[in-house]
């Protein structure tokens, strides 16, 4: 078997001891990896690079296309930038891959039947991190779904359970609400699901599921979700399987992925042989899966859990209920290293003989062209008097092309025309201009509307086009009455 | 005493016994309540009245502003508009209150030391509902956040800490990515926690708070967060309470509060004498003590805990090892009537002393008027060629006032100048325009800067203005590079 090139970062803190442990382990169970080592962490940042990770490190990284990271410290102190974002960023991993497993009755948790993996996007959503404030009151923040975006998220999703023998695939999205937004995640869900016949798949509204998901996590499988979802829900599933120190997580992108622990360089520990490999190791599990290694994946993913049923436990999971040797990071690398070729008893083994040759195919399908057309606009003004009728009154003279003034909102919620007395109003109005059949308008009808209100005396600042896609309006209605 | 005008529905399903079974308790409990009844639901829904409440309906809780609220059935098929959205937005109900109370071992939950409020916005955040697509492939949401909205909500929520007796008010936000938004959230929680330096306060990031959250609810107290994660949270600690079935709500506004029980009508239990009217009992004992009856709201709340410790249960919580009589519910309602001036022994007594005129004050404080100077404008583009770097070098010649290019980002990430060949690129172009400096620039600049990009053929879809607030930029940075 060739061997396959990986680039390894050691990390700060526990992360060179737990590093070397999954490396050994690894070796031992016939993993084929040709390892480069780069520097990245606290070194990096204080030697004066300010991203953490040195240039000639990216070049590593795109030419192995497989990042097998130890946590890092990040110093304290300003103008440190986040090496995961930037990793995340550069690299455009755009999927989040968390599997959280209960291993009941080694690791307490109120869930013995937990076995989820949350597939989280990783790109978009509010952490686009667009947010402008205009008026003295309201803050904004876009939240942007793309459907590129979330046919990889998803395709990515249906391609895991079939790669690694899962079920069922699970949606969460709040598309009773946010129609457009996460309407486009669920449809894009559905049509997906359908080129997935041998998977059950199924959509939650996201409260309701998560409620479920904190209740009786054992009734999921793989779940996918927009990022701000998953980012909230990852944590609540890896916590409660019990298995915070135990889990491992992949990020991925469309050329390059990155496998690491969840936790972090736990510097107090660092150094004295007590740190638990388990998280990393996990991830290295994820990673010999991805390139194609399944059965040194299997051989090391079995051995580590017959490890844990033996009772053999660092500090961290240690209880002497269950356990029968509290070990060191290096023991219990060379417990694992013994046990393999075995499997567990009582959990469950792992096979990952089904994944042989899938190839992650993400690539979003083309779509046929829509005809757009601009139907109108919503000018947005800063305007501190708080009676919505003068507004209306005032802007109703201001028309360009077809469009007149259909409606004002605050804060989502119509005060003009027919507003209610108790609606509580800011100092940030959407006044909508448009014609009531949805008339065509140029940009220069736009720029007109522009001119003349700012002419009056109003301030604008913001606009939002109204568009129609082959004749359907794609922008949401006001709220109330 | 004198008598408190309400205004009540007794709904659809199960609602009018749920509803009898409330009123009778209440009154033997010592309520004074001068009662309206009003009719809403399936009803007047079927009359042809699409939003399913009688215009005279509004005049009545415009009087009382006291609304007790039984579960109404929604007619099946479009058109109909929801009650509960309506209601919120008419009336400004802006806070929504959700007691999670665990009665282990009477009712079985994982978590019996559970006792948490959570206390929502109601009415901003990303459910403005305010969504526009101007592109194939991108669809947007805009996530607003007041200032006097978040002041009210938090004002709101350690009030309500100080007149229930409670200790501590957490806050859960996601400021490290939303530092604007979410940052707002945060700031005016510390500043409104400083004025009630008897209660503990904490910030959590929402995804580590939710995990602990779903882990250990116990080390939790009053938790106030904005809409969206509200809506999740909530539903998470109703349903890991284990009493979806008894828990109560209150909405409220300014003006006027509404009552009600979190369960729906369940009409296959309608009209049997079956249902548990507890989750509308503990609704209406928030309005009690929201209309100053504690003493009356106090004995109630204790009977109605030493009936279930009693194990005089209904059916749907009746468990063989803990019960001791499955009832009916009259029967239930005279089992709480019997046990009036009792206090349970096993669970813990309720009492409201502590919340003896309190006036819940939640009025935003003025805020000193800020300088604000438009510095520059975010012009997104529609634009299907994906090569940032021809983009940037045709946009790089348009400038106006003291605007010109600085970068152009892609899902937020900088893609020019000086991006990474793997960002993957949407049609979807923020083009940011402004001096280096931050000079001020006129919104006849911004027009005349519309205009020249529109000549050159791009097709804006929408503007954001730049701000400085006394000098200083609200609006956030490119990310990556
Ligand atoms: N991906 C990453 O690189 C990453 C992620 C998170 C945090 N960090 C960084 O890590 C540094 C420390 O963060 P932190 O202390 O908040 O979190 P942490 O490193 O995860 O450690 C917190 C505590 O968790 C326990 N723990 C974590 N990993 C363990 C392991 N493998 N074996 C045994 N116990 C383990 C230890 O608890 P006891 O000491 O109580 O035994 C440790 O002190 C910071 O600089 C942070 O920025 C990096
Ligand atoms: N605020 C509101 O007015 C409100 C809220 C939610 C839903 N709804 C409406 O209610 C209607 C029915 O909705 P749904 O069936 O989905 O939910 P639901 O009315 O809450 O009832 C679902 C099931 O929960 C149990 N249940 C709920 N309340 C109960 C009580 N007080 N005592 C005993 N068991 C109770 C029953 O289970 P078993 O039958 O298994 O015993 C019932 O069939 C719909 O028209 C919906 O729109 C109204």
């Amino acid at each position: 078997m060739e061997k396959t090139p990986i680039t390894v970062a050691y990390g700060d803190g526990i992360g060179p001891e737990i590093m070397q442990a999954t490396l050994d382990i690894l070796q031992a169970g016939g993993a084929q990896l040709d390892i480069e080592t780069i520097e990245i962490g606290e070194k990096v940042y204080l030697s004066g690079n300010s991203a953490g990770i040195a240039p000639e490190a990216w070049e590593s990284l795109r030419r192995t296309k497989v990042f097998l990271k130890a946590p890092i410290t990040t110093p304290q102190g300003g103008g440190f930038k986040s090496l995961n974002v930037t990793t995340r960023k550069v690299l455009g991993l755009f999927a989040n891959v968390r599997p959280c497993v209960a291993y009941s009755p080694f690791v307490s948790t109120k869930h013995p039947a937990m076995d989820v993996v949350i597939v989280r996007e990783n790109e978009e959503d509010l952490y686009a991190g667009i947010e402008h404030q205009q008026t003295q009151e309201v803050v904004q923040c876009l939240k942007l779904i793309s459907r590129p975006g979330t046919e990889k998220i998803i395709r990515y999703a249906f391609e895991y359970a079939r790669a690694y023998g899962r079920k069922k695939v699970t949606c969460f999205s709040k598309d009773n609400i946010m129609k457009q937004t996460d309407g486009l995640f669920h449809k894009v869900f559905d049509e997906v699901a359908a080129e997935y016949p041998e998977l059950e798949n199924e959509h939650w509204i996201v409260d309701i599921g998560a409620a479920k998901l904190a209740d009786t996590p054992e009734v999921f499988d793989v779940i996918v979700m927009p990022n701000l979802y998953g980012d909230i829900l990852s944590d609540v599933a890896a916590q409660i399987a019990g298995s915070v120190g135990l889990a491992g997580s992949a990020n991925i992108g469309q050329e390059v992925a990155m496998f690491e622990a969840i936790h972090g360089s736990a510097p107090r520990r660092a150094g004295q042989n007590l740190a638990n490999p388990s998280g990393l190791l996990l991830g290295s599990i994820m990673m010999l899966v991805h390139i194609g290694q399944n059965e040194a994946a299997e051989r090391v993913h079995n051995a580590w859990l017959k490890t844990l049923e033996d009772g053999i436990h660092t500090y961290d999971i240690f209880d002497a209920s269950v356990s029968t040797e509290k070990v060191g990071t290096r023991e219990f690398a060379q417990a694992v290293i013994a046990r393999l070729g075995q499997k567990p008893q009582q959990l469950t083994p792992v096979s990952y003989a089904q994944a042989k040759n899938v190839s992650f195919n993400v690539t979003p399908k083309p779509q046929a062209p829509v005809a757009i057309e601009t139907v109108g606009v919503d000018i947005f003004l800063r305007h501190t008097d708080r009676d919505p009728n003068k507004l209306g009154q005032a802007l109703k003279t201001h028309k360009a092309g077809a469009m007149s003034l259909s409606m004002i909102t605050n804060r989502g919620v119509k005060v003009w025309p027919d507003g209610f007395a108790e609606t509580f109003c800011t100092d940030h109005w959407r006044c909508r201009f448009k014609s009531e059949a949805l008339d065509p308008s140029s940009y220069q009808d736009i720029l007109a509307l522009q001119q003349s209100i700012t002419e009056a005396g109003f301030e604008i600042i913001k606009t939002e086009n109204l568009c129609t896609f082959d004749g359907q309006p794609v922008f949401s209605a006001g709220q109330g009455a």
